[in-house]
């Protein structure tokens, strides 16, 4: 992000001769955490959002709008310490409000204010959250930032819409192609159970689940040192724990972990293993289960997750992506809705696309120049002046013909400029006229490539001509 | 908006089960002046928003995003007695930060960040701003709302980029149906040059233009009587006045009032009238002529104008839009980024379309029930119990073709019911399968129409006959 202040000098200097200019100093930029998108980069960003929605539509996902900000009340109370990075509103007089943190609860909030309308429901939203975060630029942690999220709310037989929200995680990844990947998978019920099969103390199990959760960045050394020093757990208890979370696999690790009855006779984890079992089983069916992997050590950090919880990573791309960590995940939440509508629970399952992530990835994947920014199909140029009139009409026809074309803004023209705006633009096709051509009825046409031959058309055919040349309906 | 209060008593009940349940009683509303939109609201909107982009990428235009809030100091003084309905963020330690109030002020501000990068730039924004306004729901007023945006900035060759700016409003405008309409024009130098030519004192000016800008729903008699005894005109200065605003017409006009030399000899006036003579011109040429009005009674609020002004509202609706004002409006705007670059001056002229009022007659004019949300092609049905594994293994072979399909969640289904869903959700195909089917290697396929034929296929065939029966590449 540049950051210009404005040339004070010129100010005084422009200010002898106007003085409407506003002479205040400016520092340009944008609050801290957040950034403009330039037209390549929207390009890219656009292109993204239409490939992830083409597939969040293909699973026939509706879309819903929230606000961007929530009243106050609804946000707190639902992200733990987190709550410290809201951004609120000031208080003008009215309601007090908050900018979402994130789309899941405006989600709930949504469901549980519609009463019945809405408790079966697949959809989608992309749309941009607000935290008052450390920025990393780097990493491309924003204060805005998108999120693009996919969730099925309602009450169905077990893992069904479970096993269809990995599948369009597993879609979405293979067609946005930014490298190879695995989704880890386990089970809020399964580790809640491991932990007391361990012997962990009940109010010690978040907190020991969130140490597990940073095995994707530490040693089990390190980790193994935080539950023990940090937060007073046994070394033999931690040990235990050692022994499970270094376990993933497939199908077969669920039968591994049956037969182990000191684990398995758990009610959670018999329950988790169940559910493990069905889920395997059906995304071996939809042809995903060798993208996924079992994974012991997955904890996720949210508290409101209660069964399956998935984490996409990279494990190979063409590119650096060191540092990036998950590019999507999510899980089961069968009370947040409750939360909002008093008790009556509607469960749901989602997973949010690293749509950030996936773009910085896609960025640094992509040449600038090779980008285009418009989707401009012709340039309708001049020989000479006095062509600015007709270059207007033709621009008009071709547009009325659902064309996309353009013309230099100007009456005195060269060939030779409107050439280099082709190139430098990627236009592929020129209309060139002059008054010669315009006297005679005819324009001229050039496919802009090296050795296209320019071939001359009588006007009234210049659209299908064109449509022909550019292979468009 | 509906609102609900989560019922008491039921979590009291809930209470004793379940220890976990939050017993805040919420009040589940959007905060004042905002709303959700729901599945098929949203169908709608993101047909809109896809018919206005798609003409603003066939002018060329690109795109560009700016954050949704923006350092307090760019926005103070730049809306003048409206600046109190910014939204301004909460001081958390940090930058003074307020919700954007347009998305003109951000491009200037873009724009003068990126110093030369940007200085000719043919840009279009949709997104949404946020003025705490006194909401009027019924008229579409609201707090938050999207603006759709196209500008181009840059020094070209007078009127032609406000031609095309008028072009893209008109094909727009067209395209949307919501009616018949006309686009008036008026100039800001023509009306201060008339201004002067009457005999209104330069102090003055500014208030009498927005007395002006009530002519279009209040009468010649209101507004004068607010020019006299409000702001304190000579009755024989608002006459005069009166007179002028009268006059409307299309490119005659321009020769009647060049003709009458005590207006005509004014400066402002004459630079005016001529670039509505060239505008006028290159609007024939480019066929939209038709539609446009000189329309001296135009006057426009915003302060920033400084020369071609329009704006453009119905004259004919199948349904009613009494009350919606105009449903385009734009103009050129010289000075702006000048405010932030320092006086380097970079011009600029643009135009709105009102999407949020032309979304509320598009709702108008459609029958809910005709809006389909979704856009899934194909339900794959089980006839009986046990075919949800080959339910799901046909709908990931047509995901892998492309095609939008669905299935019911459960493993024991009723085909009446599953028809219901399709014909519910206007799905147009329905995939049959029975265990007798899964033996043989086949599928039935059926369209949803009255009187279409069941049709059996092998099963190998079946993406080609899907393809086939739904028209699809």
């Amino acid at each position: 992000m540049s950051t210009t202040t404005a040339n004070k000098e010129n100010i005084s200097e422009k200010k002898k001769d106007d003085k409407k200019v506003d002479v205040k100093k400016f520092t340009l930029k944008t609050p801290k955490g957040t950034r403009d998108f330039n037209d390549k980069e929207m390009a890219v960003r656009e292109k993204l959002i239409s490939t992830v929605t083409k597939i969040f539509k293909k699973h026939g996902a509706v879309t819903i709008d929230t606000p961007v900000f929530e009243l106050k009340e609804i946000l707190s109370g639902k992200y733990g310490e987190d709550s410290k990075l809201i951004y609120d509103l000031q208080d003008q007089g009215g309601e007090l409000s908050s900018l979402r943190y994130d789309l899941t609860v405006p989600f709930a909030r949504f469901i549980a204010m519609n009463g019945s309308k809405y408790q079966n429901i697949k959809r989608y939203h992309i749309a941009k959250v607000y935290r008052r975060d450390q920025p990393a630029v780097a990493k491309g942690r924003m204060r805005e930032f998108y999120q693009c999220d996919f969730d099925i709310a309602g009450v169905y037989e077990p893992m069904i819409p479970d096993s269809e929200a990995l599948v369009v995680m597993w879609e979405i990844l293979k067609e946005v192609d930014i490298g190879d990947f695995i989704i880890k998978l386990n089970n809020r019920k399964i580790l809640d159970g491991m932990f007391q099969v361990c012997g962990v103390p009940e109010e010690k199990i978040r907190p020991i689940s969130s140490a597990v959760d940073k095995l994707d960045k530490a040693t089990w050394e390190e980790v193994k040192k935080e539950m023990v020093t940090e937060k007073g757990l046994e070394e033999e208890v931690a040990d235990k724990i050692g022994e499970y979370v270094k376990l993933k696999g497939s199908k077969e690790l669920v039968d591994i972990l049956e037969k182990d009855l000191n684990f398995s006779s758990n009610l959670k984890v018999k329950e988790g293993l169940s559910e493990m079992r069905t889920l395997l089983n059906y995304l071996e069916v939809m042809g995903v289960l060798p993208s996924v992997s079992f994974d012991l050590s997955l904890a996720r950090g949210l508290d409101y997750y209660t069964g399956v919880i998935y984490e996409a990573i990279l494990v190979k791309s063409s590119v650096d992506t060191s540092g990036v960590g998950s590019v999507a995940s999510g899980g089961r939440y069968d009370d947040l809705v409750g939360m909002f509508s008093g008790g009556a629970k509607i469960p749901c399952v989602g997973m949010s696309i690293g749509l950030e992530r996936i773009f910085a990835i896609l960025l640094k994947k992509t040449k600038p120049e090779s980008i285009r920014a418009t989707e401009t199909q012709v340039y309708v140029c001049g020989i000479a002046d006095g062509t600015l009139l007709d270059r207007m009409k033709i621009c008009s026809e071709l547009w009325d013909a659902g064309i996309s074309a353009t013309f230099q803004y100007k009456d005195k023209v060269k060939l030779g400029q409107q050439f280099k705006i082709c190139e430098r633009d990627q236009i592929p096709l020129a209309v060139i006229i002059g008054s010669g051509e315009i006297e005679q009825g005819v324009v001229n046409l050039k496919l802009q490539y090296e050795g296209s031959k320019q071939v001359e058309v009588d006007r009234k055919d210049m659209v299908t001509e064109i449509k022909k040349l550019l292979n468009i309906a």
